[in-house]
């Protein structure tokens, strides 16, 4: 069912765009959706896409350019002149206008600001512009259709069709009093069931989930996931409604955390994708890597205490750091893994009770400690038929590794929680490399006790 | 905004419900929506969980059962006779229904079915049963609003207020012809602005994006995501219309698949949560724990053909052990993570030109593991003071690794997502485990030849 881009097509587009083609360009555009547009474009080069754009209406245009990743877009309006991007700016969802004018120079959006030819757009613009990215505020558009509490069902038909004219999808009707103060909502659907002379009064649901502008904005996508909303009305400390967040939106919010926890879990620091250059994606990569060279040189420095001595007396110990820096690395990223799911959720009780919450880790810990270290105790000793003293230090140091990781594991992320820092960065390459270090010292400082007997 | 959970709350909740005190437990939850009773009742026992929700009227029980996670649900229904579970089936959305009664044992689902009172709900959930969950049959509902393409706008408004009672929300009226065939879709916004008399034919849109009943629900998330849809049809081979999926069912979708990945990711192999018992999360951790005990007592094993030789000879060796494996782990992660990134990526030019993106994938490869030879191949020798030889073995060693575990990383996940695995599996510990142990083979490979010389 979706649409697939073949290299033919992007071909003969991008031919019939170098040719000025206008009337193939618009043939072949025509049966495509905007998303599907913005990425054929994505394929062609700059003036290429600039002229198949403008060959669009207006209206299909601005659902293109709606459609564009941040990057792509800018790089894509390098080739439009301020008056080209006002056209669209004009007609484009508030938000939506505000997220393009956000990656122009201050200038270029200055300019389209002004040449902006709808001024309660223009308006709805300069309104918008001082929030915060990631906050309710920032991802609210002015569209909305609202009515006040004293008219009745048939007025707001009529409103209605008067507003509706503007708002791309009306989801809900906010009812407000004379002061702009959000009193409720009533849904399309109960418009169109209730009797026609009915009073919004008596029609509308007062138990209203809202944000305030300033809430973060996993906040308001945990609120609409919770309460399976479609739109969630944003407020100001006055409970005078602002505007609206629409669910297409915060699909998109959900969909880019989940990217970012994972970039951070498995170290890419950059945001690349497979076009971008070989240059590029290598740079992403380098800083956790190097993180985790700086590391292993550290370890094999101190490791390096050991080199005349116990190692030289027992070279079977350096069979087992493999075991000791895998242990360490795996059970802190599950330990921190499963705090970043309890920190995420907040939909338990909140607070209270540090103190069995601990325990309960630390007994899963300890748990998991033993079972490890017996098995590999039975193992080494039985099966590899390594000396009862070698057999020993490696289950004991297994045993520690753990408690020592799992604690990290544990307190890591919600440091960087209360700082503000993704916690998901706990689980990446940092974290385990410190875990390894730790892991080696506990290692090496057992065998020392011990072979020193 | 959100509801705050309070101890003090569930406890007196819990003494109300324990003395039969349904003034008490009424009041309490009058005010709270559905979601947060379900958080509510979590924290009672069964017993003290199944009087609560019996106080509370049919309809908002129902909704807070559908707001249950399945686990919970199932633990929860044990304390429910089939009639009460039925009065609840009875008026949830079909597709909940269904999610329900799948986890219930056969002899009770089929009890309960037979004691659904609304004859065409229990012949939904016998459509809506056979579908696999994780496709868009699955996922879809049965209730939906349809309109003949020969009916006008007035008889569409009627129709609307006849099938929108057993709607829990109206996105879109799915325009149909004689023989049940999706033609196109209306929405309630265009229905409220087209005049009255105009007949559907002509305000109906007929670019309507649908899903078959056997597409994956990954599919279903991304087309939903990609086109900002509120509500998917679906239909069958013949385009026969059979239900709707509406997006807060997607975001959950989105919401599991995230976290799936992550747990796939960070080697959790069962879906825990904090107040699961201590056995539950240690064991859920064990699986791949155990995999990467035995991967490393492998590598002991391997390992241990040089303690006598190798090992004795040049100690120094053991102090690299730790950086060959975490750079093997490092990399294999990062070009896995890459993979299934252009994996689930299904926007871009599809199929073809598998040797360029091969070529370049090996150019990011080749170049990470020369700046990561060089670079540790100076610190070695000039700041740690190592023979040439051993920081020769090291660092020619480290590209090896570095290529090996980007040709690992990259084409594990390829043959997993061909054998239909979740190819984010190839970040868990299965694969550093692996990548670890090729990295030592190399390592000691490389230092047996050049010592040896």
């Amino acid at each position: 069912m979706a649409f697939e881009l073949t290299k033919e097509y992007v071909e003969k587009l991008a031919l019939a765009a170098e040719n000025r083609d206008t009337e193939t360009v618009r043939t072949d555009l025509s049966e495509l959706f905007a998303a599907d547009i913005s990425v054929v474009l994505k394929e062609l080069d700059g003036p290429q896409a600039h002229y198949v754009l403008t060959q669009l209406d207006t209206e299909k245009g601005a659902e293109v350019l709606a459609e564009y990743e941040p990057d792509d877009r800018r790089e894509l309006l390098r080739y439009f002149d301020s008056g080209e991007i006002a056209r669209y700016v004009n007609i484009l969802d508030s938000d939506d206008a505000v997220d393009l004018l956000k990656e122009q120079p201050i200038r270029i959006r200055e300019e389209v600001i002004a040449l902006v030819e709808d001024r309660e757009q223009a308006r709805f613009i300069l309104d918008l512009l001082p929030y915060e990215p990631d906050t309710a505020g920032g991802l609210m558009q002015k569209e909305l259709v609202r009515i006040n509490v004293r008219q009745t069902v048939t007025e707001c038909v009529e409103e209605i069709r008067r507003q509706a004219q503007d708002v791309e999808k009306v989801y809900t009707v906010y009812v407000i009093d004379d002061d702009e103060t959000l009193l409720g909502i009533v849904s399309l659907k109960d418009i169109i069931l209730a009797k026609r002379g009915s009073r919004i009064e008596q029609v509308y649901n007062q138990d209203v989930i809202y944000a305030s502008t300033y809430d973060p904005a996993e906040n308001v996508a945990e609120l609409m996931r919770r309460y399976d909303l479609d739109a969630l009305p944003v407020v100001n400390v006055q409970k005078r409604l602002l505007g609206q967040i629409t669910i297409d939106d915060v699909v998109d919010v959900i969909t880019e955390q989940a990217q970012e926890d994972i970039a951070a879990i498995t170290g890419v620091s950059e945001e690349v994708e497979e076009d971008d250059s070989v240059w590029k994606i290598t740079r992403s990569r380098l800083p956790w890597l190097g993180i985790g060279m700086i590391g292993s040189l550290m370890a094999a420095k101190f490791l390096g205490i050991f080199e005349h001595d116990l190692l030289l007396m027992v070279p079977a110990l350096a069979l087992f750091i493999p075991i000791i820096g895998s242990t360490g690395g795996n059970v802190g990223i599950q330990s921190s893994s499963f705090m970043v799911q309890i920190l995420s959720d907040k939909s338990g009780i909140s607070g209270g009770e540090l103190w069995p919450r601990m325990l309960k880790i630390l007994s899963v810990s300890v748990l998991k400690g033993l079972l490890i270290a017996v098995f590999v105790f039975l193992v080494t000793f039985l099966l590899l038929a390594h000396p009862l003293k070698l057999a020993m230090v490696v289950s004991i140091s297994l045993l520690g590794v753990v408690l020592l990781s799992s604690f990290t594991g544990t307190v890591t992320p919600i440091l960087l929680d209360r700082f503000g820092v993704n916690p998901s960065v706990a689980s990446g390459p940092f974290i385990t490399t410190a875990n390894d270090f730790l892991g080696y010292s506990v290692y090496f400082g057992i065998a020392d006790l011990l072979y020193h007997l």
